[in-house]
């Protein structure tokens, strides 16, 4: 569970066949390099038969980036393995895109300015002007792209012109109430992040506060995802509920929802951005 | 949040349209009698304009329970109220129908016999007979009514005579796996109780751990509601849930769901059994 | 549990010794003025033989704030209440202290730029100055008082001046690391609110995170409390936990703590600005 | 978090000091004799340099029991191993004390029945009557050791001889109310479990609830522990807590505190029967 990787780390995600000798031979090349393990998770997947490894591993002075990223690249080939090999000492590149609400901006900013994400965030873009003061405060360019129904092709064409820009590694939808278009998010697949506002599959798509005040549930939640080309069905990363009963009305439901939809948001993301979220199908691995 | 009211009490809940003055005329009522309110619960509904108001009256030696029936009668005709008033000497009558899975059943028994339900038992209804030891040991009467596709009309027929010759005033069903006939939940309305296996409205219907499974949900719930004439969409009593992640397999699932159910199911029943429950449309107030 | 009272209402709170009829006299008494009750919450202390009330009078047009506290001021002699009447129109000022941490300064500053408290923000106090510019770009002025061991007299002379000059009805130490003189904190009893960075009585003083690590607990809490003389040890107004493990290092407590923190003490310092919550003894009744 | 292995694998556990290459040393051995690894957890204490590892080893046709016991023998004796691999086919002997109250037990015995531990229950020890018939009800054996004042050495005498009779491999002190001698907790020292009904290090020794009350906790909890000399003091296998208020007289935090007695118990043992503790000093490693 713990945070933001010391950055002279390297984070090892394997996925492979399950067979006997996988891990020995994974371990076995990290240690030729003379590579320790600070984290290690495994997970089984019984019904696919699959191993999925995430391993931290600090460096030794033999140890060289380069040298393991070709050894690893023969050690893969040969052994029919997914995998990927991260320097920790290069952050993600994040991009923020938020409309009115701030809650869920405002958590990540806090958290990123207090050490908590290891990312840049190289802008924050919505189709409101009211958070820009909040986001310069934290000396990072806005950007402001008003999306209508008759410009939405222009935008979004606009919006992806800016992400590509700067490089963005993740985007995160912070309650940004555009639909992203499916071309954008088949792109961006595993990397475009969204909070909803309810505990999925419950009360998907609009209006999901007074869906569940009408249906007189007694818990509310939020659902930190993947966006796939329909906007609430990726696969999820992070939930979780809060308590409400029949003194609140929908409006104290809202204020509610917004603490667990920041929380769940920075918590999903923050896996993410410590690759500890592997996709698998509709599910994913969370090694938390 | 406590529990089981004094025996010597009585339990009295209004509804009513809000006006000014109206908590004055009944508190006024209760102390012309010398009652002193051991517990007071008060709602008011906006949006229908409504009061709601529970009250646990202890009584002086001056107050006689057919003295304040009657008074209150005339107070409610006055007044425009649904109310009732109830006894907490006379124990609810409380029936339960299982199937083949015990750990609701168990848990209701185990809690009864601890004092923490005001309820006598007069039976329990199964349509298997692998619980009917555990019943018998806890000195409760075990009806064994078998159900298949033929016999269905027959077998609620039998079960409803159960139900009625052991006067029951509640009936719970605690993971009971057969669908209950539309006259029957249309006769019992209000009393009689169901655990559904899932955060509703999230995986209505069969095999809802398996649905969760597939969607990769990371908190698992329970749902306590009253049966309408739709099984899963009554108004909900009570709500849990409990974290799981991917090393979850199915088998998990249903083992720490067994968990949130029984619990789930018994803070719901005791609310009901202590007339905290007031429905609401289909919504509850539940004064806790 | 509904938040920030509409400011044409009033809250009355209201404390006395059990007895028959109070309720409808003090139900009475408001309704006499034409005061409906939008909220009404009631508690009897079966120990102490109290009843403690709460109610969120609306007003009728016939209603005049003066004439109720005249009223009110009347009855509560006749029927010996300790009581208070709060124009919910009339905001509370919250003078804030902190020091170097910001969460919980940045969590009840954005949380009051949202709307969800009901009070004025005339300073923040802090012995640091590195949370200066967030303080100001919210528009609230920001007061630098150094404390070292050698002006610990003076400077608290200067705090309660600036305290008093800003006219603050409460106080909240925001992880403000230095203790507050007891005679401050008898000056402000019932108005002076401190985060502890434990679950409460556990770790009562310096370190409790180090502590909490040392002892092995796989759950760490936060606690809100009004200040007595003893700095950790006054009546408790909110707590509340989060699940560690063996993976986490103190610093992984830390952050996760620092979530429970801030949202512990939002939430109790929207009780007390509420008027949710009554000290009764060493214990508090919180009427959420 | 899967449950009750499978009976056909075996459980291995080690710690070490840390270095480079050791996972993938503890991967070969098993991989060697064609081992796979059906759950894996490690862990990596940075204060004290030391990994620790879990596995759970599917054996292939080629892996025979003794064959790797003696193997990683000589692995361990070469690396500085404390190590254990256990036959899941052989399950725990579990002995249970119980006094008065029956929930923790009740608890154990419904989940034992259910499939929930895997271990056998040779026989139930109380110094009271109440339980012997839910015991013998669930087939095992019953043992009524009065303890008083005059007897308690002669009584623990018998008590250690029903232990060691029945050859139990776990202890559980099912809110057994008598103090365990100092010389029996070294002698089952790591096998010896106790439910704590506090939220340990707060409220230590007798009469928890009532010291919660006295405090104003706004939670209560309760702790499950391995016993060292010390009766509350030992290393923490579990934790949770329940939310109260002050509507919760004592009588309400006794019967609230129950339900996460149970379930804290219950979940502690299954985590140690399943070999997921490793005690550490006085912290526990728990590989859930």
């Amino acid at each position: 569970m713990s945070n933001t990787e010391d950055k002279s780390t390297h984070t090892l995600v394997v996925s492979a066949p399950d067979r006997s000798g996988l891990v020995a031979q994974v371990a076995s090349a990290i240690a030729s390099h003379g590579g320790t393990l600070v984290e290690s998770h495994n997970h089984t997947d019984t019904q696919q038969s699959r191993i999925i490894k995430r391993n931290v591993i600090a460096d030794a002075q033999t140890y060289a980036p380069a040298a393991i990223q070709q050894d690893f690249t023969e050690t893969a080939a040969k052994l029919s393995l997914d995998w990927s090999l991260h320097n920790n000492g290069e952050p993600a590149r994040l991009v923020i895109l938020a409309s009115h609400a701030s809650h869920c901006l405002a958590d990540i900013l806090y958290r990123w300015k207090s050490g908590e994400f290891n990312c840049e965030i190289p802008c924050v873009i919505s189709n409101h002007e009211n958070l820009r003061s909040m986001v310069e405060w934290h000396g990072i360019p806005f950007h402001f792209v008003p999306v209508s129904k008759d410009n939405k092709q222009e935008a979004f064409a606009k919006i992806d012109d800016i992400i590509e820009r700067h490089r963005a590694t993740t985007i995160v939808l912070a309650r940004y109430m555009q639909i992203f278009p499916a071309p954008l998010c088949a792109k961006y697949e595993g990397q475009l992040i969204n909070i909803h506002h309810s505990f999925l599959p419950s009360f998907i798509g609009a209006n999901p506060y007074q869906k569940a005040f009408d249906r007189g549930v007694k818990l509310i939640g939020a659902t930190c995802h993947y966006v796939p080309t329909d906007l609430d069905e990726g696969p999820i990363i992070e939930q979780a509920v809060v308590r409400v009963d029949h003194s609140c009305d929908k409006d104290d439901l809202v204020r509610l929802g917004r603490d667990v939809e920041r929380s769940v948001l920075s918590r999903g993301l923050r896996y993410h951005l410590e690759r500890r979220v592997i996709i698998f199908g509709n599910r994913t691995v969370v090694f938390r």
